[in-house]
């Protein structure tokens, strides 16, 4: 695993946990984490578990006995490290969004698509697809339980800027971040309203707006937390942004990724109408699905909550009986078990970089829009 | 209409929206209104639109021009009016609960029966009956929706004592209210579990308890409002009542009545469970009734929120369209065109006196088994 | 009052309703309702308790004992019986919106500030103001609860046209109703938002969507019921709106309107979020605001499920004891109440034509915007 | 460790992450699995990472490379092997309920006792007190921020019995289970009402009840699963427990404990009401503490629905970032880690086995209340 910030934390815990609950193919080894500084990863590396720690990522993925490289970094090294990675021979896990810029994506996906033909798998880290209750809502979606979709409402709503004192970390940066809310948490609701619908975003419409135009340096300390100095620097990247697009099967979203949401913490909120029912989805409380029916009896209509906890559930049956419920990490486990399902079955695990890709098209389209006017622009 | 407190003010709008929604088989006429004091009855009638005023019950009931007599004074004065009135060939409407003491309710069950035999109807106003989605709920019990029934849970918890300097009104007065929570709010919870499942409370162990013994005297006003005086007095009645019960049909049920529930306003909960279903209420949210169908698939089991305001739903075609909801004071004009209704057919109104007498039974059995420790005390 | 559909209903209940429970500080008379067919309009008179009834309101209007006009016909009749009445001297309370067209809405504002100017009070119906836990929104937004607000998400949505075979009436028909879900229900959304905010849209960026573009047509019936034929008609207006805007204070909104999403159904969610809090809000749930207060205790932040049934709230002290809701029509009680006040004390209701007109422009610039690529379009 | 089943998985996995999210004072290794079946003992091993295991406790117990040993067998077997592990001198957590019986318990506590002495710690597992929700809940009724309690709600609710046909397992044979729901999540339910109020219970009145008497014997299949035979056993515990308390501070409560409860799948919900506040949880919605203060403006009071997601939270600062909910299974990472501290630092930890005799003896004598006509027991 290169990275050791809060995300490689969820990571080792899906490498931890995942062999412990689910029957896995072949087993996991937990063993090198890079990081730039060699003593953190030291560190990190005897706190998460990894037998080894090193702070060269060539090296590492240069070694024989690395099968399965997971990347963890900030997005404007992801394309290096992935590329390398994959040339390597190693099959590549690496987080969202896939990379800062379209041109990155691209050629992370002309790699993916090389490696696989020598059967090197590839995946993009949209965690939240394995969710219980959204993997559920995709499949209640494809078995038509909902119809012919119509709208589409995400909003992914955070409120950790809401402080103007809050400091300038690395995810106000546009040269390290690629873009703010759209990129970090914009990119989510793409990806897992384009998932859970089965259809894809043609045009967008979309602005993008910063609230706070300057913030503290940040004196000591890095990745997402640290002291503030008294020095200013711009923040160069959105604290919102809103968009319409249409899907390519006849479905209208609207779209709201920010993290100046006062009062929602980690609010990701999904609405799907159709012409037959609707479901609604908060990750704030990720157990529950509300399904509505609209063939119910005219008396019994209403949204259904779902306790997304039994057997019969995606992922369920390997967890704790009925009622009892897990939390934001688990998703890191399902991906794990199924990147190591796909590895040793010689299947390609999803969502592929070319999907990832495709994220980063609406996102840059979005970015576009968002600098002509709003006007509709297409997606590819 | 006897009485000219909060009860005036729901019976009154009963009475003047009813006709304009519903199609009653005979004209509604506000005739007068009878308070003790002249002055506030001629001011209330004025008010609430009533024709006439008058200080004198007994010369109202005996005019040849008055047909319905709606009585919402406290318990104390219920039987001497209800008696009276039906002898004078009137139909009685009277509010719950029925009486202060099992005797009189029994007195005031014969004078109905009699009454009947001569086609004189009378009702008791449990109201929350019909509220919509209670009606609706006691029909889904009856369709079978919820099979056999096994748990009752019944709260009704207010929060307006909870500051011990509130003063002491009748309603803490036992020679004038008979009980505290336990006749004022457990009543309800009685009557509307009893309703609902179709069974009737055979046994019950029960507690009663007065936080706050003592408090400031009315310095001035009355009803339910007024000024508090530096003297005090004890509070005669319960501030809550706790109480288990067996049904006839085989179900538990656990019930709550109090005025001290800090935070709960007017929280009337109801949840019934069963071999194949269950439903919950809360009059706080009083257009929903939660339906669980046992018998769904695996993966759609959970709660469903009725939103109890469309056409097919008791009561709401004659109101808006759906999703419109409506108050508290609804229940008052549904309960007004039943009772036309079934006066103007010749039917029996439900709930009768009998009805109340035997919520009065259950009421009487839970204070006794109070006394004896808790045991297990039959209700007839 | 002009009109005898779902409004007059509505009105005739806040009409006969305000008087007994506000102390109003003139008498209310309801005196002739009027409506295209004599025999219905009498029907309707007789039902809700109007005195008199006519089918011709210029002679109505021209009637000495005339007060008030109110107005409740399908909007392309605004207008002309809106100004007529004004220079005829009689107050106006006109139904939202204010007319179909920016050319009308602009007559009327000019008639209503002649009249204005002798005395003739005229205000436009967005009732919604007037739903106590909205008004009391807007009191702790204007209190500064919220700090600088951000974001402003609001959706209004219903699902009474989903069914593809629901009958073509007047309210699918651009010559009649102007537009679809945007002006009957966007209308509100944008008034409510503009209200608790006190901002006003600037700038807006939307798209229209029609789902089904042929339905039946109406064989008999009217209003917004009767019996489908065999033959069909073009839907001439939109079944969606989604737009987005900046406001003038430094907000930006999301808007959704429509009557296609499945499940809900009457769901008018306002969303507020702020530098120092947010409010939340949905009309099916109407007793209830919820409040984030960011500058509670870092273990204590959440949003407080307020039931604003207190006596403190706008409006509530007049209705009923604590907890004990209240419904959609008591709105139309509000208004009345106010709008007789305002007349009686020669006071400017609101809100006013004026502001009616400028709901009028934005749901124009939405239209334009659509029209032009979804690029952002001036409201004035 | 010693059992394999369902409790087995949760305690390895608190075992297994605690050190990877806390900085714990000594190092953890899961050392040996004990389980009756060697074999089966050595695949549960190898699955939860258990370094060795083993069929025989006597012997493991005994073995000098132990240092703690964590019971989790069913309740029979916690008498012998906890006084066998403490008199071997090992720190000992062991499952709750603590034993079957009060005399057991008598037992072990005096076990404890002596053991203290020496230095080995002691602990019982009611491990729903360490879901930080319900340990802030604690915090913030030790704070006063409740007032003086005056009402305590607790019903634990599952559904997983109400199939007649589900086979009769050890948890309904009262020889093995001690009681049925009473014991299994009653034992909770008075264990968090304790523990979050402070005050003990000293006196209680209640019932118990089996509604469904016989049950199909397991063919085949151990713990909680397995299939049924064509035979049919009785069952000899109870389906349902309900009971009223009262507890030694004054507060009154009322407590269910059932498995027939459908609809409700791990429904632990506790209410709390006091002179100054209330609080309410429920464990299928375990991040979140509603918290009423009664000491707010009258306009906004409310339920705050706090997401126990923050840094300032118990144990939440060592997981996700704010809004990332944790689940069912993190208590027991937090049960490890104080255990491990207690151990590490010489303190006692909590609750400790006196703590469970405590609860123990309220089962009892909610048992004898039962069977004496419900009269109030005293519980010590």
């Amino acid at each position: 695993m290169i990275g050791q910030g809060f995300m490689g934390a969820a990571h080792s815990q899906g490498w931890r946990v995942a062999p412990r609950f689910f029957d896995l193919p072949a087993p996991v080894e937990m063993a090198v984490l890079v990081g730039r500084d060699a003593g953190r990863a030291a560190d990190a590396a005897a706190k998460w578990g990894w037998t080894e720690s090193s702070a060269d990522w060539r090296e590492v993925i240069a070694r024989d006995d690395i099968d399965i490289v997971d990347i963890v970094t900030p997005g404007d090294t992801h394309a290096e490290i992935a590329i390398a990675a994959l040339e390597a021979g190693k099959h590549v896990m690496c987080e969202k969004p896939l990379a800062n810029t379209v041109e990155e994506a691209e050629q992370m996906a002309a790699a993916a698509e090389r490696a696989e033909a020598k059967g090197i798998r590839s995946m993009v880290g949209f965690t939240y697809r394995r969710v219980p209750a959204a993997t559920f809502a995709r499949d209640l979606v494809a078995s038509g339980a909902v119809g012919e979709i119509r709208q589409v409402r995400a909003n992914y709503l955070q409120d950790w800027l809401v402080d103007p004192e809050a400091p300038l970390t690395w995810r106000m940066k546009k040269e390290l971040a690629g873009s703010g809310s759209l990129g970090d948490i914009g990119a989510h609701a793409i990806d897992l309203a384009q998932f859970i619908t089965g259809q894809r975003l043609t045009t967008v419409s979309g602005m993008l707006e910063t609230f706070v135009k300057e913030r503290p340096l940040l004196a000591e300390g890095s990745g997402l937390s640290g002291t503030a100095s008294a020095e200013r620097g711009e923040v160069t990247v959105d604290d919102l942004a809103l968009f319409t697009g249409r899907f390519d099967g006849g479905a209208v979203g609207s779209f709201e990724a920010t993290r100046f949401s006062t009062g929602r913490k980690n609010a990701f909120r999904i609405e799907i109408a159709g012409s037959k029912g609707a479901i609604s989805f908060d990750l704030e409380d990720m157990n529950v699905l509300s399904v509505y029916d609209g063939t119910a009896p005219g008396d019994r209509l209403g949204f259904t909550r779902v306790l997304v906890t039994e057997e019969v559930h995606p992922y369920m049956a390997n967890w704790w009986p009925t009622g009892h419920i897990i939390g934001y990490e688990h998703g890191f486990s399902h991906q794990a078990k199924d990147f190591v399902e796909a590895v040793a079955n010689g299947t390609n695990p999803s969502p592929s970089f070319a999907d990832g890709l495709q994220v980063q098209r609406v996102l840059d389209a979005v970015e576009r829009s968002a600098e002509s006017g709003s006007a509709w622009t297409p997606t590819a």
